[in-house]
């Protein structure tokens, strides 16, 4: 037997066996029907502890194998995902009003963003399945993570990406030798495409959430967090959220981690989306159990969802384990990535920098206080977003002819 | 007596103490005068050694503190510089003909370019002085480097960058809160501007070459990639060439390694600039002590070098270790870019691309042969140059309307 006990539906319980089934519960269909990764804990426990994570070394997300689902270590990809800095940002802290304040910079990922942490997981399946060809849907970043890690791996990768994908990540999946289908629509017809392509053709599909091993990629940089912090995490953690997917990732890490023994509490996770785009915001508001779909708009690309895939997994998520998901609006995204530049030397994406905009919300609400820690995941790079970056700066270059005195002109203004 | 024994001219070989000169030999003026740093080597090596790596649990280029010039490690910068991957690639080794293969992926440091092991030098310098205020000039990923780590560290930072600087540099250099004055002229303008700049009103001068400590940051990715072949490094390393302080850096690096007994033989360190901007490769062919200025042209922004500013330094090291300088077509790099993204993955920008252009000319001339192992040393990412990327590209997106007829008629064509 592999390293999967069992995938579980997280909406009818419904229980199959690693390999019998590759995306969703047949009954309750995607979306409602996205299936839950589920171990023997008991023989986790026995390969991951504070004592083979001192001896291992090393540094990537594969440190944390025993609770991957992935049995044939020849699969994983060569390039190095995971690992990413964190960094300690105490005059931060100190002007926010926290105890202590954490960036953790998955921008510093091969495609630059957290996402390789699924794509990695999801390579290594596809190759296990034999695949030729995979599929993704994206607003980009999960793409251009797909096509960075399949084209080493020799694969035929087909994109289906919104109109409104940014330049840098059209680039990345060009570049990286993709098909790029750009489909005439928003990212959730894009999406519906190409899980239609995915079944007509047989191509291996790593779009989110319908893909139940996505997740266990995405829940490593909680896994990291924890170790990197010495296993006393934050009382709260933040990030973006679109789809839901990196939100129920880490809410599983930290569970995991918790149930293991390694940590002690979990912290309480935040998971923020922009008011433009916020339907799980909602649904968390109303405690529903699914989100309402609206029209997505916001200028953070990365996570404008009017149809958040991993709905079912991230309210659940953050019902369970007493998480938060709130919304901000876009004019703080745009101040949170000037700050986390200017201040933690960390250059975010809009949906990257999401999170810190939730940080301040929430004290500004009381329910983060001074004696609370907490960390931020940055998700993505900001060199992925030109536009956003250069909206965010609130900086213009000063033009000069080569020379000193046009030098003294303009900095004397 | 801090780390430094002394300061030496390249070329009047007058030695002076640490602290006693900031910037070049004032006999010999900037460019003839560059200074080298030299250490009391017996001490390095009885805090440098096998064992004390091994014992030393740092990841980043600070694991080599006794052979850097920084004496107060809290000045060293919070960000994670250094400590990149590299990537064995032997599919292609055996498409291009030799023996094996590395690159190592400079573009995932914190600015996404090899410059912050510069800066991270020249950073902790400056606090050294007590400086408030710091400069460059540069083509771009200098300054945006620069403006990365100093930003955090609390300083002014005013950066001079020729007007053909691409866009994504100069959003980094706004987004981090520099002073940007865009110089209606060329680099080579740019940057005598800034050195006149920096005297005028004292500001602290990271300009490559005029200062002597970031060729110390700049060899620790030499050391690096010693370490991470145990000490066996290949028979050659690749690496673009602009100013030259890179090449000759790296050049420092494997040399005090060798000297050390780090390791057995020293690699053919092969410098690769662009036809059309290849001073120091017309100075090699001409076994010239220094370069004659050229107009510059080269889609690689970041070796655009007509006066390169660390050509006696990088001429001496290429004539003094076996070293070699070569140009390649801006076609090559191009087919270099592709190449490294789909069988490496890695997303370089031009001028990162270009050792392996370099390796390909130098294989084609025989000059590397199916016996000898290779190096590329990657040293920016491609996400700084959107428009280099997707004219390296060869693919364009395939537009379709949101059905599945629509997705067929364009897979068939």
């Amino acid at each position: 037997m592999g390293r999967v006990a069992k995938l579980q539906c997280v909406t009818c319980a419904g229980e199959f066996q690693a390999g019998e089934i590759d995306y969703t519960c047949p009954i309750c269909g995607p979306m409602l029907g996205t299936l839950e990764v589920q171990y023997d804990y008991n023989q986790v426990r026995r390969e991951l502890n504070r004592i083979s994570l001192v001896a291992n070394t090393r540094r990537d997300m594969w440190r944390y194998l025993p609770l991957l689902p992935v049995d044939n270590e020849s699969l994983i990809s060569p390039l190095s995902v995971g690992g990413t800095p964190l960094y300690h940002t105490p005059g931060l802290a100190r002007e926010l009003g926290v105890k202590s304040l954490w960036v953790k910079d998955d921008g510093r990922n091969p495609s630059a963003s957290y996402k390789d942490r699924a794509s990695a997981v999801g390579l290594a399946k596809a190759l296990e399945k034999g695949a030729r060809t995979v599929t993704a849907a994206s607003t980009g970043n999960a793409a251009a993570s797909w096509a960075t890690l399949t084209s080493v791996a020799g694969l035929e990768t087909i994109i289906f990406v919104p109109k409104t994908a940014p330049q840098a990540k059209l680039a990345q999946l060009l570049l990286f030798g993709a098909t790029v289908i750009m489909v005439d629509g928003s990212y959730d017809q894009a999406f519906d495409l190409c899980c239609e392509a995915a079944a007509k053709w047989n191509w291996y599909n790593r779009s989110t959430a319908v893909n139940p091993y996505l997740g266990e990629g995405k829940k490593t940089g909680a896994l990291e967090l924890c170790e990197q912090l010495d296993f006393d995490p934050p009382d709260f953690v933040f990030v973006g959220v679109g789809d839901g997917c990196i939100y129920q990732g880490l809410a599983k890490g930290f569970r995991e981690f918790h149930e293991l023994g390694l940590i002690e509490k979990r912290p309480r996770l935040v998971g923020v989306q922009a008011d433009g785009a916020s339907p799980l915001v909602r649904a968390f508001e109303n405690k529903a159990p699914v989100a309402e779909p609206m029209d997505a708009h916001t200028l953070a690309d990365s996570i404008a969802v009017g149809v958040p895939r991993d709905q079912v997994k991230c309210l659940q998520a953050a019902y369970e384990g007493n998480g938060i998901l709130t919304a901000v609006r876009d004019d703080d995204i745009l101040w949170a990535i000037r700050t986390l530049a200017r201040q933690a030397g960390v250059m975010a994406e809009p949906a990257g920098a999401v999170g810190l905009a939730g940080l301040r919300k929430l004290i500004q609400q009381g329910v983060v206080s001074a004696d609370h820690s907490a960390a931020i995941m940055v998700t993505g790079n900001g060199l992925k977003d030109i536009v956003g970056v250069l909206t965010a700066s609130d900086r213009k270059p000063l033009e000069v002819s080569p020379n000193l005195d046009s030098v003294a002109r303009v900095l004397e203004q």
